[in-house]
């Protein structure tokens, strides 16, 4: 077991030199309060809160999990404490409108508080992530009515929101939703149907839980184009706000899971007793379009845990390396040295640092773009920006979580047999990991999202305008004196050309080959995420270098920002060359019976 | 949850094509037996036994775990009436001498058994594991005294073996043993000291246990050259072979563990209560040595656990995948097909397919090298052989190890969700594959021994050899007239190439530059790896082209054979470029401060 520590000095260059935080305030009058200094206390706190109080309760979870009993599921122990004194500090509506009592804060400051929610105790966090998500959908399309009754508390946190999307047959195919909604005289509608996988779908934290339930109307057409969406909430709510009588939906069962045991998935019946009292939100049958509004942010959110995760297995697997004595050092000769001076332990761990590194950057940046997406004063610029973020949005999905998983693998591996130990903790980190490539559409839906929609909806434009961004940075690279720098720079013009050939294989052949394209759409994917990767670390190196010059900032965290851009520009963007080619390969191989 | 097949047409079609099992009862006179057709006799047993007996017994071990009481440590139900079958059957002493009563089948044989084992259930299998791994250190180094009191019932399976060699300050590094041993006027010692980590430390299976333990005399020299191995048996055994008093080696605790629940391990303490009896082994101070004759068993053993396990997750997602419908076809239209029609999910599946299939062939390859090594009447063949096999160990080991956590997690990913419940079964096979990379020497020690002994020993002439059988491969593979045997052949050019320049790099570096090396050699194991399971595919598809041309055996196994390699090609080969690369950037950037 390992404490946790925020990772603040990055966070806040990764927000100042690469999301563009400092100057969110100056350009979005949206944001004109969220000030660097602004930030700067609230990042301090949201340290302090989830290092203290989040963090030790990570293990506590995993080990006693969540129980269903006749009166619904409880928590684990620590629970309710700590989400009251989540909400009590206001981080439940950190980025939330302040209409409806919330901070107000940008996704770029966000991103920084969800991720050290991730790290400190990712079963915690899926709570409020989803009562987010639930709060985006009503901001989305809910009446005034609805909004007045329902958004402030959940904001607050005093009611948690769900998602229930999924049913037994429909998992990824959203088309085969059978739940099904029935219109009553007073405007409401009954509705009926189970629905699983649904997260925090019951717990103890608090006296309501408003679900957003995905149904059909009865005349509504076949497939995703007749999918409604409703609130359902736990308990009815008076028109004096007070809670009214249990409604008819139920958790009937929870799953025993591989991680995030303290997250409550719970299998919800709804209207086994004769309906559950639901309300429409927005327009018949548009469901799944408002669903998709908040899709960026609820990807973001879970490329973020990736990056939390992440962080956390290396914070741990190097606090062991520098405890753990074997071993003679290779180069010195020195007898016991610590494992963290023998070379393949340096290099697993800077393989982990580098990656977190790398995806925290990527994340950060698409907050920012989003942030300007969603309030720039120029709507030219909204355009712009949300196209670049939304192509970044699966990159990071899928990128962030398919790291995670190595990164917390990895994690286990620098312990030794000790990883292998539950109490170690290291391996707690890679079981929570697992879901992340798979909930919030898994890492093929993430790629096919990335070709299909984000790379070919514009011909291949934003991809261009990426690539000149890289080009830019390359230039710099190269440019620059220092022959880290040089090295980084030729690695990413060559993983850049790669990048860039299997998006024209993927243009020219996306079309007419979609099995071929489909079969290199995940590997496509893995490119993108590992040159924009190695992107952003580039564009770091470089602004530790200006930094370094001019003698601002702290020397030793700047170097080592240079560091783990060269490592990551050595040991990862080198993959570029064969994803190119296995890209390329297409579906040749997947012809005729192969199983 | 589903069931095991042995995947016998594969193993069969490897052994014969790949691995010369066919000749071998010809060519060695030791083998004169072992006939293909008593072979397929035996390989259709352990079929029956392991699908029907061990197989369903993996989940009831994952979920019960065992026990430590106050009389020792207690196995899941089922598993001594397993055990009992198991001996029953001769499984235990298949491989072993006909001498004390085993089977003397070759390694070759073995190979596949010992995976069927694995791949049904693979805590069960460790047992059998550890006690080959102890007969074979008797068969190196006991006196004849010893040997006839212990070894037969060991080989039967009356009594398992056990092997002592990790302490809590003694890992990867031996060197640090404190375990002592204390000469007694009756030839025997009195052993002191804690053995953690150790598998089947106790159990109740049997009714003696015979623990092999590292310990120092008194007068012994520090560090690895003063390590003696000792043989203390749970119970001692009486001149007529009953058992008598209970000895002073006790299992104090068993770890709680991510996966293999079943398969106890323990620590065991040895002399808290006056010493407990053992038996030098051999000479006094050659205990590692000795440790060292059976590392290539071991290590190959481990490596086909590897396989075991990539090999159910396959079955387990291709079975999935083959009845859950979810989504339209992409190519065809077809509304709600098997998710097998989808081409991210059949890449998945080949890609799992194909990695199996490279390892279990580079796996019996290495076996039948072995077999070769031993028992060739050509001493000069015998060391030729013994280099080549000892060249491919740390790759089986390192490589199918590393493949088995890859693989599993996509067996995760196949399911989706359902994945990630542990009633599926799916999530198991991954937590048991992830000690496989640490236990038997970790992916670095792996990758270390290819190096510095394998590789070095002989200047590269070893790896040279093998580069030309792999040029051989390439030639007749472009040589054919099939478009997908010739386009495997182009990929296995390629990366021979970039396997053969990092070589170069390698051993230019190997003296001078420790650090560097040493930073390169898991993705230099990794390379090497990549490259020969690519090797053994492109052969299993040139000997399937040469059988359906004769127009013996599976056409359609025989096509597939052919598909699993060109995807193979595609989808991993081209990672030995950037493998390259990675291998000659050294530990450029691992300079100064990083972490």
């Amino acid at each position: 077991m390992s404490d946790y520590r925020a990772p603040l000095s990055d966070m806040r260059f990764v927000m100042d030199e690469l999301a563009g935080f400092a100057e969110l305030s100056a350009q979005l009058p949206a944001f004109a309060e969220a000030t660097p200094d602004m930030a700067d206390a609230i990042l301090d706190e949201a340290a302090k809160f989830t290092e203290q109080v989040l963090a030790p309760l990570n293990v506590v979870g995993d080990k006693e999990g969540c129980q269903l009993t006749a009166q619904g599921v409880t928590t684990p122990t620590g629970w309710k404490a700590a989400y009251q004194a989540f909400c009590e500090g206001g981080w439940n509506g950190i980025t939330s409108p302040v209409d409806f009592d919330g901070h107000g804060q940008p996704e770029t400051l966000g991103v920084a508080v969800r991720e050290m929610a991730a790290s400190a105790n990712l079963s915690f966090s899926l709570c409020p992530m989803l009562t987010f998500g639930a709060v985006q959908a009503l901001l989305t399309c809910a009446s005034d009515e609805l909004k007045s009754t329902y958004l402030a508390k959940m904001v607050s946190g005093e009611w948690t929101g769900t998602m229930n999307l999924t049913e037994p047959q429909a998992g990824s195919d959203l088309a085969l939703i059978r739940s099904r909604a029935e219109p009553q005289a007073d405007g409401s509608y009954r509705i009926f149907g189970q629905k699983i996988f649904i997260t925090y779908g019951d717990h103890d934290l608090t006296d309501n839980i408003v679900h957003l339930v995905l149904a059909r109307l009865p005349d509504a057409p076949p497939g995703v184009r007749g999918i409604s969406l409703f609130l359902v909430p736990k308990f009815l709510v008076n028109a004096d706000g007070s809670l009214g009588a249990r409604n008819d939906a139920h958790c009937v069962s929870i799953e025993h899971k591989l991680g995030i045991h303290a997250s409550p998935t719970c299998v919800l019946a709804f209207g086994d007793n004769g309906g559950a009292e639901g309300y429409l939100l927005g327009e018949a049958n548009r469901g799944l379009e408002y669903m998709f509004v908040m899709m960026n942010e609820a990807r973001l959110g879970v490329g973020l845990q990736g990056v939390a995760l992440g962080e956390r297995a290396y914070q741990q697997a190097l606090a062991y390396a520098r405890e753990r004595k074997q071993g003679r050092d290779a180069v010195s000769g020195e007898a016991l040295v610590t494992i963290d001076k023998h070379p393949d332990v340096r290099r697993m761990l800077m393989l982990m640092k580098s990656r977190v590194e790398a995806s925290r950057a990527l994340a950060y940046v698409a907050a920012g773009l989003l942030d300007r997406a969603h309030a720039h004063p120029d709507p030219e610029t909204r355009k712009q920006q949300l196209m670049l973020a939304e192509f970044m949005i699966p990159l990071v999905k899928g990128g962030a979580t398919e790291m995670a998983i190595d990164v917390t693998s990895l994690g286990i591996q620098v312990h030794g047999g000790m990883g292998f130990i539950e109490e170690t903790g290291a391996a707690q980190h890679w079981r929570d990991a697992r879901i992340t490539t798979i909930y919030e559409g898994t890492t093929a839906i993430q790629a096919n999202d990335l070709i299909y929609r984000k790379l070919m909806r514009d011909g291949g434009a934003t991809a261009q305008a990426v690539f000149a961004q890289i080009g830019e940075t390359v230039e710099a690279l190269r440019a620059s004196p220092q022959p880290a720098l040089q090295a980084i720079g030729t690695r990413l013009q060559q993983a850049l050309t790669d990048w860039t050939e299997a998006t024209a294989w993927v243009l020219a052949h996306a079309k007419n080959d979609a099995a071929g394209v489909l079969t290199a759409a995940v590997p496509y994917l893995h490119l993108a995420a590992t040159v924009c990767g190695g992107w952003q670390l580039g564009r770091a190196a470089l602004a530790a270098a200006r930094r370094l010059e001019d003698g601002s900032g702290d020397a030793r965290f700047l170097k080592t920002k240079i560091t783990t851009a060269r490592f990551y520009a050595d040991h990862v963007l080198p993959q570029a060359a064969s994803l190119n080619q296995t890209v390329q390969a297409g579906g040749a191989a997947l012809e005729g019976e192969l199983l």
